[in-house]
């Protein structure tokens, strides 16, 4: 498959063309290019850098804490009135459009090819049920709230703020979700002789050697073109904070690496534990992404999650819009008329069925729209069909709370360069006796098809081995395991668009096309909703003149 | 006042003296100096790393999870029978004294100078009073389970085990506390002329800077000395992930600082927020502790609190040493007997009574210890009439959430060079309209000083007019303030201990001394609690042989 050309300035290029200048600003709100966008900087650090211009004393609390975002909210009410709209999927996209579209006086009908809405926004619990195209497993955790796994979504920025309005507005509960445990573990196999090193130690010891190599520079001089005296004085200071370096700004760890304890020696919390090489870290693949991925700006602290699963979101909003969803309603066509779109598909009866209306939102995964027949336009249906999707496999098994109670690992996140990928431990009723650890998510496209193409005894088995790497009572403890395979879920088939949106963030005819594939948060929760307001604003921009 | 001197040598030596060496070990182990110790560590970082001897493929999970700690449930059942102790004060320390002993068979009694148990383990809802030397506030937050303020211990660090074992066994549920929350700010009056930055911003700008100052230097040869080729290619790459740096190794800001918003300029999400200076960030004092905090061992993620408030640790305790407790009886004299100990008292009723023990654990504050009569050694009175306390002031406001609306701010931290030095986010309960902001937290001695000398009301304007400084929102929507001086908490008369322990460790006779400032975790729980194991042991030895 080749990815479609069009760049992110193709992209706003081909919105201005559309619909006129303004439709480029009204896109760049609609896909977060504002609103969510704001929300992650911070006004005054571009105001008041030392290098720009003077600064009031506290600008950025004048700013507009949430910016100029324009959600649907802002349309004047009762533009949709008489126009109708079908709405192909019941995820977080489709029922965002719904809700908002039906506030704004649409006649909204949304068509849904399962028996429940949220898409992968799911939570899986005792008894439920996974279908994948080629097997079946119930899940057999014990019956407690406690005890759940998320297998799509799982974690929400701070800054997500589109997504954050509605769990408040819609009274769901949020708790911290932790990225960065620096009791966590770093495996790699090929690395320290395949054992696992916490995060606090690598993390610690990356900081203290950068700091002591630049204090070395710069007292070296290597430094004294760039630095005037002063700023060397206070950057070697300030490095000693950073890498917790001694008082002659060496480094040879520090109590941030924890303490010693051996049983062949007498315990003493004032030894530390020594530094790793930095050599030995440096040939690892520790620093290529593990120590920074709590860095990036989608998964900076704080994170969040549902309390009691992500699936409170989907409840919400289905809550609210569950009127206007059809169940069981599986898309056989998408044709244009020549006043509209007719949808046809077979209803929960089996019967096949049709509707017609002024507009489509379809939010159909990419991967199931290609198979799908449609009267798209060429470039439409080529970039449908071309469209890639990652492969990303979750598993999950039940445990007694061995993270905890032995490893004082409490939330957060293990890395390993085994296929299982990561080690999720709940961040959830910290202290309770049993858990539901994540005990494999993949995303890397092989190891997603390595795992899809097992069957899912085969596929624990796998967990179960990779994981006993890192934490010996694996085999023993872990049990009742369950995994999702997103490339064999029907009607989702694959995890989440990893292609550039390109031509399908333009309407084609009357039919709109939404979902978090066509957003600039590919693969989150508030990608799906920016492209659901863009949709919206496309048909309302339309209707209101 | 001059602070003892006793230094850690001599506190392990003064032990080895007291009761031979196996002593030293026991103490060790009562201390703390290993069981603790052990979680924050991992055997295998000693073991393996690339400097030291071959290691086995994953060693660490060979090493007991837990290492060799002796609590005193190791004690032979039934050591006590027939043999009692006085505790004084039923805080953490005192409370855990009492547990313990009398499951080992000791009858106990555990005398309290206030009605309520915990000590300085409290939680503060509406409806309660505080009572200082010379003030009587009520606390008027609404009555609600989510609008709790702490204003003694606020977070327990993952590796404080004791603590956590004691909590997992009483079923007190725990979650996450955040320290480090990258949305929240930085302030310093002189800094970037007064405006706060995001810590995403700083912390990403400094990370950049040192990595593209480090990558000049290892690109200009100023390493070679020390670095083989191979690890300077390893470093190069690796610092590109570390500070986010361009191709070329230059940084100039990165999506890590967020993306620009300004009222003037169209919104892109694609504009990253440009990076501060590197000469106005040295500067500033933002590297001198607030960037760092988070990396200290005993603040490094994840830090937890109990669901619901930290009184729910006290509660738990005093459920199950309740009827060993004497409420409201104030000790007015520790005197040696010839068999053991005569406590003095003050009953409920302000009749003076007396008990007699075997042995007397004093858990009462130095502070407070001072003003009572007692036949202490000349060594053991000087140290605590020395005995050096922190001055901390905690206050607290109810709020709506304009943190979390208006700024995606969800738990952690703001700083600032203003005497109420930090501002903390409730971490519970996120999403719902009204939160309890901890409005200030002093634990340097003169800001401490300054707000203690204050009265209520004046302590609470100053926390709202420096507030502002950082949210401009303060003033208009913080209210129902309450402050909390610990100097001023009667039978408290301070924060936590900043003293060597010094003598204190060591039985005066058959009085024994415990509480946080004894503890190598001075102002933690955790020390509470290893400081009751090292008086519990010394006099378990004792009847034991």
């Amino acid at each position: 498959m080749s990815e479609p050309n069009y760049s992110r300035r193709d992209f706003l290029e081909s919105i201005g063309h559309l619909a006129g200048g303004s439709a480029v600003y009204r896109a760049a709100l609609a896909l977060g290019l504002t609103g969510a966008t704001t929300a992650c900087g911070s006004s005054s650090a571009s105001d008041n850098n030392a290098t720009g211009a003077a600064a009031a004393a506290t600008p950025n609390t004048n700013a507009p804490a949430s910016g100029p975002f324009v959600s649907p909210v802002d349309w004047p009410p009762g533009v949709g009135t008489g126009k109708s709209v079908t709405i192909l999927g019941a995820g977080i996209a489709g029922m965002t459009t719904a809700y908002e579209m039906n506030s704004l006086g649409y006649t909204c009908t949304l068509l849904e090819a399962t028996t429940k809405a949220g898409g992968r926004c799911q939570t899986i619990r005792a008894g439920d049920v996974i279908e994948e195209t080629d097997s079946t497993q119930v899940c057999n955790f014990d019956a407690d709230d406690s005890l759940y796994f998320n297998p799509g979504p799982a974690r929400i920025s701070h800054h997500h703020v589109n997504l954050l309005r509605y769990c408040r507005n819609f009274n769901v509960s949020l708790e911290p979700f932790i990225n960065d445990n620096r009791a966590a573990l770093l495996h790699q196999t090929n690395a320290f002789d395949g054992a696992p090193q916490t995060a606090r130690q690598v993390k610690a010891d990356l900081r203290g050697y950068i700091a002591a190599l630049l204090t070395d520079a710069a007292n070296s001089g290597a430094l004294d073109a760039q630095l005037s005296t002063e700023d060397r004085e206070n950057l070697t200071a300030m490095l000693k904070e950073f890498g917790a370096l001694d008082a002659a700004g060496n480094y040879s760890g520090s109590s941030r690496n924890g303490f010693i304890e051996s049983p062949d020696q007498e315990p003493n919390r004032q030894t530390i534990v020594p530094a790793l090489s930095l050599s030995a870290i440096l040939s690892s693949d520790y620093w290529r992404f593990q120590t920074t991925f709590a860095e990036e700006i989608n998964q900076q602290a704080s994170m969040l999650q549902p309390v009691g699963g992500m699936d409170r979101i989907a409840a919400a909003f289905e809550q609210r819009v569950q009127d206007l969803i059809h169940y069981s309603s599986i898309v056989s066509a998408i044709r244009k008329t020549d006043n509209g779109v007719r949808i046809e598909y077979l209803d929960g009866a089996g019967n096949s069925s049709s509707i017609e209306s002024d507009y489509c939102v379809c939010t159909i995964p990419a991967t199931v729209l290609a198979n799908i027949a449609a009267d798209f336009s060429a470039d439409h249906q080529q970039a449908i069909d071309n469209f890639v999707y990652t492969k990303a496999t979750k598993m999950a098994f039940q445990s007694r709370r061995f993270w905890e109670q032995d490893h004082n690992i409490y939330g957060g996140i293990s890395w390993t360069d085994q296929g299982i990928t990561q080690i999720w431990y709940p961040n959830n009723d910290f202290g309770s006796q049993q858990g539901i650890v994540v005990g494999a998510y993949t995303y890397s496209n092989s190891a997603g098809q390595r795992f899809a193409d097992m069957n899912p005894t085969a596929r624990l088995e796998t967990a179960t081995t990779e994981g006993t790497q890192m934490h010996q009572e694996y085999g023993d403890e872990v049990t009742q395991g369950i995994s999702v395979s997103w490339p064999k879920i029907p009607y989702q088939k694959g995890a989440w668009g990893a292609s550039d949106p390109g031509v399908l963030i333009t309407a084609d005819g009357n039919i709109y096309f939404a979902g978090e594939h066509l957003s600039i948060l590919q693969g989150w929760q508030e990608g799906a909703i920016l492209s659901a307001y863009h949709a919206i604003n496309g048909i309302v921009g339309i209707d209101n003149g």
